[in-house]
């Protein structure tokens, strides 16, 4: 049976490619899934990509992720910086988790200079747009595949 | 003629696979190189990859990289956290710069969270060891492409 | 048609009456609610205006408000000083909005002295109990017609 | 009538047993709760056992607790770190609340030692595992009896 | 005999119209004297507009409000930020206090995010421009009918 | 041979009942020792309890508890903020510590909400008055039974 | 010649005796001056006591008590905290300077705690209501007697 | 019978007079005694000073104050910015409190400028070496007289 | 028409040669007023030299330069690290601003370190005496001429 | 006639051998002072080698140390990070006084980097174990014969 | 013999003209130094003109400066910020030292506020381009003449 | 074949004698290499003896001394309070590492407080002069004999 990568996406994301383009560009969440759908099969995986705005609800999918899931991709927007709950949730599970950020968070203000995801993530990709995607997956099957 | 990617690292990277190894791995900076060369030899990329233990010599093949390269890879090592020389040096650069760390710097002391080279970079990825700078170079050839 | 004013809560808005009167007051937000419809009838505006303790919820609100609202007016309660998630829906939007507090949020504790909201919103209207919504109403009134 | 005392548990709390169990234990949510219930049974009381992930459904839950509650335990998880919106929940209640938390959050990561919900409890338990439940019952009951 | 309302405004503000517009706007402050006159004589009362670069004579001034006035409206431009004294004055008053600013500080500089005159005042506008000093005198009006 | 619980009280305890009784109750030291002599001995403990204003002397008492008792109570009032010799006496044990406080600390002054000695116990009681000895000791209970 | 003592006050505390008298007392001004007046003549002083609102107005009379006076006491009221003006001018006199402050300042509000003038004043005297005067009077008389 | 005023006074201050006598002058405390002493004696007082390097001690002795004492005269020397016993055993007095100090404190390190005893004592006299302890009694005069 | 060049003076530089002359020097300001009138003339410019000691009044001066000036030099003393109202005053110009400081800042307490000036004006001189004004008005001289 | 060392050590330094080895090794304290003793007699000096729990001791004992002490060595344990009154009283000494500690304090928690007794010490000897000790005694001969 | 200027110019000031023009200006490092050359040539001083990326080699050249040079002006670049060792290196100076900045390090980022050079230097010059050497060979001059 | 003891100095070591002999002494460099070879030679050791301003030759030294060395000792001057880059060398090292400074840094600037290479070294001697480098010779000799 096919393994199965989480892709979790947080608040605002549903807005990708109408909310300040000049940060995120314009591509909608809609093409990053079809391009992470496309990327996974080729890799022989299951794509599971959601998005929500509840800080709760993302919770429970990552608790998901860590039951059926084989590696785990967040994008945990606003959360990301001020969410112990999300932290706690990344923490229980023992798969892979990549963060990923559109824009570099770095270059922004500072209170999104700090990640909780990124205490307990594998590793952390922002600054290159959807494409950020792509590389993550490309993280993760390095990870499943042990070539680190 | 060939685009030139610069791979520049930082101090200490020399002793890659020697120094502490739980937190680095076992793959010296010979094992990168070649890895790096092959990739960008494969997407008809020149590759020229340096390591220095002085900050000055790093500003100067930033320096350098910003005439004669076509995008930077840069693992700034200890300087990432302390030289606003470096941040200088890249800011005069108008080709995609990428910070790649091998370890996730934000899973380790308070002062390795904040880096002068991400105020700065087009994009970071961290945590991934020696594949982060096989995810960085697929990451260079995505913002030369313009498919970003 | 009518323009549609957003007139969203955060949590706990919906005990206004009952908790801790002696800062909020004895009004409930039923009464605010139905100030707040007669005073957008009088101006030709219809009144949306809900509440809740979901922070998710709340987003996903604002997000409705850009869509098909003429402004929002928004008392994020608690939320106020703790979301970002807010922030960021409220910096998608492209129409005026008011963000009120009951009380004067400056002279109660530290923590509440800082607002996410306040970083994105038009202006603040805080301290003058439910007398507020009828201000915020009328600076909203103001920023549409263009008498500002 | 019995008086209902109320357990309300935060983020993650479901995965008790088998998410850290260095930290947190071998002992299972259902076990808490049974244990609870027989403890209430014993005094008399009616126990009413909750857990959420949802922040804005844990402000809800206390409002709750405020109407028909006799005494609110409560181990808000992550949240108790960084929700503004459940202590303003809790100092709506004139009902005692007992915090509590299976580990010693003093003990653990510096953000971990800063408590909303301790700002407006009666008393905090933490560091004694599943007993602190036990316990923060016992505290409740001391403190409806006025026995203080 | 009428009520007298006190507008006072602090250093830079007789700059109005030509400082900084894109921040300020275009409005004089003799144009929002005029129409803060005219308001208060719709609601029969007397307005007594001032404004000055001196801290000193700001104070004086507020004494005096506190003697002869029904209410003061208070923009104390830059001495918002630094002026205890200021503080001092209008905590000796006891009277309805607005704290009326043109612009939303909270969008502004760092330094301009705390005001020592919200620390007395009983509300505080900002960011609606002129139409500020109109909803203050509403405000103003709200407070004096005991319709809060 | 029984155990022997030690109960260490620290400075301005010996006032209790007395002082500041709007913070502290009206229960004298000599009324919690008494009922914790009684709960030790339903529970076939010796009860060792004393009180010092001297940092030196709690010092040396928690290392004698080290030597001779089964489990340590402190509440280690002021000192409970600023001694690090507290600390390390306590790091010193290999036997449960409980920590006591009278008052929920976290509802004082910010100096208070610092606990050196939280650092190395076993679990925090807090604001439950006389009352928490009495928690405490079911604690200790728990612990030295490994009923946790 | 007698030698004079300036008695320097600053901004409210001509409001002293009606302004927050739960705080200051129900002694005027007046009533100070006319102490202090009498204290001085029965020392074979001539005191020059003076309030100002003003800052600069405060910069100037030390100065001018540097030329003529052979002491100075002030209470620079909410300038206190705020104005380094005030230290620079009180740096450039070498007579006695004493700091006097009706309330004490370390109970009240945090930035009342800071006082610029102590940083250059030969002593402080703090929190005795009118009688400070009286002591910084002889204080000054012990400074210029050499009986320190 | 006479009134009691205690003089307490803490670590180093019995090396007076020959310890850093530029900070401190050449008297010693036995002269700061004896006219204490003799000032107590003139105004019909019973002086009762004492000197401990223990902060233990100082704290009972404050207490003791407390039960036996008109008014506390105290320089806690050291202890002032590290005790937190020493507030404390002071908040739990009813009778006048004078903090004293030989040095003005604000002058010297950042860390004396911070006093844990001004937190809760009447009021607060330094910067005048010896005579602040005559200053000090006649504050305790005006107090107990009700002369303030 | 000769180009006038304001000098603009804060509090206490009046005293200069008389205070602090191991950090201020001995040359008066009426020297330095000479020396600037002498250095204007023979660049065929009015020189405008004043000193206040109130921060309204420079204010008012600042402003005044905006409207009949060419260049604005200012030595702003103590105001300089304090006042938010000079800064608004200096960005509402749109001529050159030179800051002056006699002395070298950044080598005096930590609290001269900050200027609010700096963020506005064109450029700073500081620690060169006297000769930084006729420094300044050589920069001034400079960006009049547009030789930068 | 010989020259006396003391060696004065602090709180819990008595559990030495027995708490936490794997930071302070199975020396005891009696080992270091019988090396102590060796290495001074070797040297011709007298050894006076203390250990006490007590604060106020050690003050009182390095005030001892002042008058008949040829050079201090001082591990003050614990009351190295918080008091004040030993910096104080070792201010007070003009001997050599050699700091000593037997971990790399720098490399343990936060709180214990930083020193009052380094404020006024000679030199710091810390991380070699209770060969720290016998250095410090080469430190302070080196010292003593002014060979330094 | 002619004296020597020593002109050391810091990281990344070899890019002049070409790095960021829109804060350094169009003008490259050539232009500076022939100017300079120029202007000393004029006062009869040699110039000695050098740039470095390389902060060992700064030192060193300073340290140089120190033996044959007259007076020494210094544009550290970004070691301006992070360098100790520059400080120290010119602390070891006993000539004149001139901190120059091409743009107002105060108008830009919070880090570039805070300059090592200046807590040594004689005194700063920042914000006039180019201009700002020549105005540090008149201020050298100054120095070197007496006329300060 | 014997063992090497690397002795390496940072920055502005090299003027030993001349740079502020107040602080450092009059010793020179050359002095200290003599007695530290002579003080080896009678150990049986080999003494490598270096000094270079060069951050990145100072890395580079120490992984030479990771190779061939088998202690380290190291007065890093300025760059000790700056280099991550020094701290990452000497973590890759397992010899003994001994920080030793000619002043004692605590009582120095606040920045030179913090030390990079403390957080990696196995001991640290400060504040002795020269005699600090005979003593950490014989703190190594320590570490390597075992006698710890």
């Amino acid at each position: 049976m096919s393994q199965t990568i989480f892709i979790l996406n947080g608040p605002n994301l549903n807005l990708l490619g109408t909310r300040e383009p000049e940060i995120y560009g314009a591509t909608t969440l809609k093409d990053i899934e079809a391009e992470c759908a496309s990327h996974c099969k080729s890799n022989g995986w299951t794509c599971d990509f959601r998005q929500t705005n509840s800080e709760g609800e993302l919770v429970s999918w990552i608790q998901e992720a860590g039951v059926g899931g084989a590696a785990l991709l967040i994008n945990a927007g606003a959360y990301t910086h001020t969410s112990v709950a999300l932290l706690d949730a990344i923490k229980s599970l023992d798969i892979p988790v990549i963060e990923v950020h559109l824009s570099n968070i770095f270059r922004r203000e500072e209170f999104r200079h700090h990640s909780y995801v990124s205490l307990a993530a594998t590793g952390v990709i922002c600054g290159f747009g959807a494409t950020g995607y792509r590389l993550a997956l490309d993280a993760a099957g390095s990870q499943l595949s042990g070539n680190v």
